[in-house]
């Protein structure tokens, strides 16, 4: 088979770090070439040294008319506002596109510009003509569009949790949609790679903090994608993110009111209906401990189903880790999806423990 | 002044070495002895090196007869169930008596029933005599109560958390008392001494997970402590604890719908209506980020007030370090209460950054 | 290819897991049993959930009539002591036999006399005829030995660290072998799954100390094998193992006089020439930071050289992962070499950061 | 008594912060002024929250006309560089002064040049005329010199470990003086507040490092103390230090050839002799196994005594807060002395634990 080749833009944070070292054991894809603002010219190993001896290429800055342009997919592991710039140059010489930011997260203007000015963007889209045809990037509800899609914008790395915790019991109509709590945490890396005084090691070590209480960007993704599944009018959300001090992992509380008559059962069922099929996704009930350990370094969302019947809510607990199928390992299955290969391909490694 | 006599019954606990630490410094205390069921004859600084030269008082078996026994007060930092088999020896001799556990939190057996049954102990208190005797410790809500008595339960270190975050908006009638969210985070340090598999370093250091969900103990204290601010028949809450890889501090994320035409000014009134003059709790505004780290090693209950206009529910903040606040120090501010000296004495430390 | 059939003693212990982890993924390997002492006829991957779906073998007694046995190489992942009293069985059906721990370390029995005594074990080794036959599963020094071996003991984690960062400046004799201190910092890992009070989280997240100063047991092997290398008489060393907060990761601080002329090129041509061929060894240069998180997950020896010319000294830095190249990692390696194929296979990952 | 008047310049990085912890307990001191560069105009708790109540002065820039500058004694928390710019301003109004840096540790200007090389500054000091007049401030080895002094460099952290850690041995002539080897392990906090790629918590969380191998500046002043102790011409000290993922905390591991005849008795006689008398030394002997959580927060040094007798080697240990012991608490000690104040004043706490 032909390797699929590769673009990525972005190679040197977080994002672009945990596909390239998905990239290099994937029997199917050859790394075309690596791109960056900074540390150009450096090799990657030189910035992240455990990719010494497996990925040594040089990063370029992508304005050089010398980086290789030869891709089949290009992936922008980039911050809000790069890949809208640049994502149609690609589109019309044939080539995939993947931006992990919210740049194609939301396929018409307004929607975008909601979201835009919440993290204090400028509200117009630069690219408005192609946002109707990019697909929101989560396979367990966009499988068949991404697979036809030539662009993808990647899902926040809590909207994943968020939405994948809760899909089923709105599907299948299981709780109230008016009134929802997700309580999230997570740990350090979701805030990327860049130093700063919150997340300086010895203010961190033994902090944890709530932030953006009521005003965090994801909301946005997280109520159109749940609205969608049960033709609701409108869906509003309550969310909070915390930043706890671990590296990896994001755990999310879900709170919502059963309807009447549903249980443990039913919510099982629904749950079950929707994702047994789902390569990455496992279901478990009341009484097991999840811990954001389980899904550390792999691809997996584990969800934990519960319900208070004292105060008739269902606590769904939902748990990804932020860096994979929060980011890279979900952006990779997507490409696996768009390029027509078995959709686990390079993703099947359960983690390491402890 | 003559000095109080302190008797400490599991001196080599967290909550015990965390009370000598406060009272070695404590300008009218004098320990009398350090009681434990293990490390016995050791002296207390062999097994916490840190207090060589402040404290080395050896560690006696309290049922040895060369223990002494001429106290002013004695705390039991025990377990659930120690405390409640001994209290009346030391009450019928005029020594007053703290509990750190829920021995005497319920003041009629039938509530103390419900708790032991959720923690898996015998029903039936030891001692349900004296139960009406006791208080319940939390000064901001009991300060005169715990004056005049002479048998005081400590209070859970969530239940604080918990109670303190949101007495003010139920005691004036802010919010909905029929649905009420506590997201509540704890350091390790809250599961004791004892090793386990769970906390075990290397097992823990990245983890977070949910516990008890639906099951704590805790849920009692605080439905009854709620109610009682504002002659509620019945609050039902829902309380999930989750332990997160930091050894000190409790974050509680509090969740509840505002009833219609209360804002932020009706929120900040109420709190510092009730609050102002407490010497242990500082309220924060929306936008404030509120950190763990910001009551580690102090007395102090910091609490955040934010609005979510677009769902009209109130999300406070609660902080505490939950060997202090929590426990400990909460501990001593009852007794200075008890003794009649001025409640802030031995407490006065802001903890250390970073 | 027939795949090799692995079974494995000791399952459920942190080198067990670890190298399930490897096999899982190991294109020649199938796993045939899992076998432990506890946790019997559970899951592996209700110990280890993120293993759920990877490998829900339910774990043996191995003394169970119904065990498989039918495997073509055994791993005693097994403290001291297990796997001495079982091999001859094994090795007696044709089943080759890698140990984890010091039974098979020393290929006669005074030199495990004394090694036993400083763990407190019988001097008595269970089978001593079988000694001479076991090789020291260190690649780097004994490949050739390894590959016409069925008995392989594989080094202790330390042990490893310190005779690849040192082995060339012997072998080439650039150093005075009279003198040479290994300071060495492990990760917790090392002391294995079972909870203690010293690493206990809240005991252990800012800890750091030194232990068995001068009566650490892997010194044995170290001098051993580095007196190989230079027909030394005697090698004595100074070893002082340290353990630190983090999860993985030995890093050891290597101190030895410089014979005169030796300088930094010297160094660099003798660890060249005994490691440029080497697939898991990375040599650096004074100046460069090498970080145990390089080498975090993966099965690599990161090495520095550096010289001190105001003392003439060689201050040479090792770093490895202890339960990869420290343990089941490096294991894997001799099972690959014993069993006549690609040395690296299924141990070509470069670990992830962060 | 009237109150000692404290100016702090350089009050919010932690050295700053962590004296003030001090101070606002300390029974003799006034807090006259915080001064700093940046957050001017800021109250401190702003800056650090859990001050809020105990100290809300607001930072000024020092060169503002409204600063207040009627101090009896300044400290300068500040990098090195700025106190000797300023110091004979203060001394010439009679004020005293304590400077954290390296400006006044060495009191010649040839000393301070080959210092200031290493750390990349000017060769020539500021104003040499007074460094005759400095006194290195580590009270156990110039408590006479300190209390006549105006003018004290408070000692480099990772120097005050070393010189206490080896002292007794040198000065007793235990041990070769020719061959000393100082392996530490620092914590985070040792680097100061400002953030940096090394110290993000993800990048750090699970790293540790060598740094600076070689060329680390406190060696110049460890040599100096150390052959003050005994009249040495000469000494040269291999220096190595670490960095290990803890907010606080220095552990020394020192390595020496003993001299004939010495025994683990003549270095006990030694070091008491030395430190009996001292109140913030504590000596424990071999097999007692040192904690750097066991002088946390507090203004101890530990210190352990051990023998290789196998090789002939002293592996000192020794152990301290590097904020306070080894910055903020050994300044306050340096300023209770040149004050004519019990020495422990304001310092006598344990730390806390866990």
């Amino acid at each position: 088979m032909k390797k699929i080749r590769v673009g990525l833009i972005g190679a040197t944070g977080y994002g672009g770090v945990g596909l390239i070292e998905l990239l290099i054991n994937h029997p199917y894809v050859t790394i075309g070439a690596l791109m960056a603002k900074h540390d150009i010219n450096k090799p990657i190993s030189a910035i992240y040294p455990h990719l010494k001896g497996f990925c040594d290429l040089l990063v370029f800055d992508p304005s050089d008319p010398d980086c290789p342009d030869d891709f089949d997919i290009v992936f922008y592991a980039t911050p809000d506002g790069v890949g809208q710039k640049e994502a149609s140059k690609w589109l019309n010489n044939g080539v995939k596109v993947i931006d992990y930011s919210g740049d194609f997260r939301f396929n018409d203007k307004d929607s975008y510009a909601s979201y835009a000015a919440r993290i204090g963007k400028a509200k117009e889209h630069a690219d408005p003509d192609i946002l109707p045809n990019s697909i929101y990037g989560l396979p367990e509800l966009h499988r068949r569009e991404i697979a036809s899609s030539d662009l993808v914008g990647n899902p926040g790395c809590f909207a994943v949790s968020c939405i994948l915790g809760l899909a089923p019991a709105l599907k299948f109509g299981l709780i109230d949609s008016k009134d929802i709590i997700f309580d999230a945490k997570s740990g350090v890396s979701g805030a990327g790679k860049t130093p700063s005084p919150m997340f300086h090691f010895p203010a961190r070590y033994e902090a944890v903090n709530a932030y953006k209480v009521t005003g965090h960007q994801h909301v946005y993704e997280i109520e159109r994608e749940l609205a969608g599944l049960r033709q609701s009018k409108e869906i509003k959300i309550t969310f909070t993110p915390h930043v706890i001090p671990v590296s990896r992992g994001i755990i999310t509380t879900i709170y919502a009111n059963l309807l009447p008559k549903v249980n443990l059962d039913s919510l099982r069922n629904a749950y079950s209906s929707m994702y047994s099929e789902e390569p990455f996704i496992r279901v478990f009930s009341h009484g097991e401990i999840l811990n954001t350990t389980d899904v550390r370094g792999s691809n997996f969302c584990n969800i934990s189903l519960n319900i208070d019947s004292r105060t008739g809510k269902l606590i769904a607990i939902s748990l990804i880790d932020n860096l994979v199928k929060g980011q890279a390992g979900n952006a990779l299955q997507n490409m696996n999806i768009m390029m027509q290969i078995e959709e686990t391909t390079g993703l099947m490694y359960p983690g390491s423990f402890p």
